[in-house]
């Protein structure tokens, strides 16, 4: 198990860069519309954070799985959203 | 330290999530544009990249330390440009 308190500096961090992805999501679902968004870059992203998702459970890290955990869901929403309108 | 396969899966994440956003920075320097990029958005990404390297630190994850410094400069670099040019 990691520090407690070093899990509060990694789920700060995973506040900020997980939330800043949100108003993407919002704007396509609100937009009907994800002609702005590359597919193959969003397919290359999910991949990595599968794999930091791996990683986090490999190290025990729970700032690295909730944040790559999230950041999965809310990047496989946008790939289905992409598949199903094009 | 974190075992050294691990890390190999961690340096496979990092290598897919950062290189991702090279084509954006790419973008801005040649049409010398930033227009569509919100200056909030970028500081708020920053700051939480700033905090996952602390953690990367903490934590001694070469993978985490990697990835959030290049993604540190790739971003300074965007907010320089930005500022400078609005």
């Amino acid at each position: 198990m990691i520090n407690p308190i070093y899990e509060v500096i990694g789920l700060s961090a995973a506040f900020l860069t997980t939330s800043a992805f949100i108003p993407q999501v919002y704007k396509i679902y609100k937009e009907k519309n994800a002609d702005g968004i590359s597919l193959l870059m969003y397919i290359i992203l999910f991949i990595g954070v599968i794999l930091w998702l791996i990683y986090g459970i490999l190290i025990s890290s729970l700032s690295i799985v909730i944040a790559n955990g999230i950041t999965a869901l809310l990047q496989l929403s946008i790939i289905i959203f992409k598949l199903k309108n094009s």
